[in-house]
């Protein structure tokens, strides 16, 4: 978002087929709420290329990657590692001392899919729950970016975009963008 | 969640197997995050087991239903209705007068689908836009919820659950409930 060190999500596991629109909308969710990038598994290309459809459409910068050695990923991240998970923290309890050190150091933001291997846990500088209760983990890497930015995510501005959308009370209105 | 007028979430359109775990995640973040109760397509009938059978395990109260007449409850209702929409107003310039009604009035959050008739725009009091940006109508009732609440369904209690998770640094743990 250019206001701090990076911050990247990686999501963490994918079963072609069964996983595709929620590893999409994990992509989605991070671009629009504020990370700089994300990182999917190698299996995940079609939820890649929505994600890389919809930042040439709407605007960035986002990075979209994939990547075959993700827990290698996490052990050799060079900043603070967060990893979101209904048996962690409560966010309440740790939303500003997590907020302090991303002023300082780049953020990976892991978020599970089934599964996730012990040395995850670990490996974390924060294990993080939204809730301690299961629900979705496009819910908690929503509320934690929101929590994270205070906001600050939502006024934003998007570079390159085709197209914006004009907020409306009713209806639904697009307009081109001039992107010289 | 027990400290004001109801609050229900109505999820639009279904298409069975595509959106099983979309509907499911719509329904586990809307008991998560402090709705009282979903209401799903009549044909998203595995979801509702799945939002059920959590709400056993993990507590409520928590109320899960299906209707084949989702159009008609949303013009009936008998009270405000919020529709969240990347059409709508942004969330952060309408949130407080949003707040504000919910102490008096029931809440109807509207979750689309693809295709949202132009009904549903035009008899919303309010359509929401959690950024105006493509994202997932998951992490949008996550945000939502958090901002209306304003955190407070994070702290709150469940009642008759068989187990619950207590937060930890590492690791997971679980401990069954006596709830006599």
């Amino acid at each position: 978002m250019n206001d701090g060190p990076e911050l990247a999500v990686l999501r963490l596991g994918h079963r072609p087929g069964r996983d595709e629109r929620m590893t999409t909308h994990v992509g989605l969710t991070a671009r629009a709420l504020g990370a700089d990038r994300v990182i999917l598994p190698d299996n995940a290309g079609q939820s890649k290329e929505t994600v890389k459809d919809i930042t040439a459409r709407f605007g960035g910068p986002f990075a979209v990657e994939l990547s075959d050695s993700q827990k290698a990923l996490v052990r050799e991240w060079d900043g603070r590692v967060v990893h979101l998970t209904m048996y962690g923290e409560r966010i309440q309890d740790v939303e500003s001392e997590i907020r302090e050190a991303h002023r300082e150091d780049p953020f990976l933001v892991v978020v599970g899919g089934e599964k996730v291997p012990f040395g995850i846990y670990e490996h974390a500088d924060w294990n993080v729950g939204v809730t301690n209760q299961p629900h979705s983990e496009v819910a908690g890497l929503a509320v934690f970016l929101d929590r994270l930015f205070e906001g600050r995510e939502l006024e934003r501005e998007w570079e390159d975009a085709d197209q914006r959308v004009i907020p409306r009370e009713t209806g639904k209105e697009v307009e081109p963008t001039d992107s010289e």
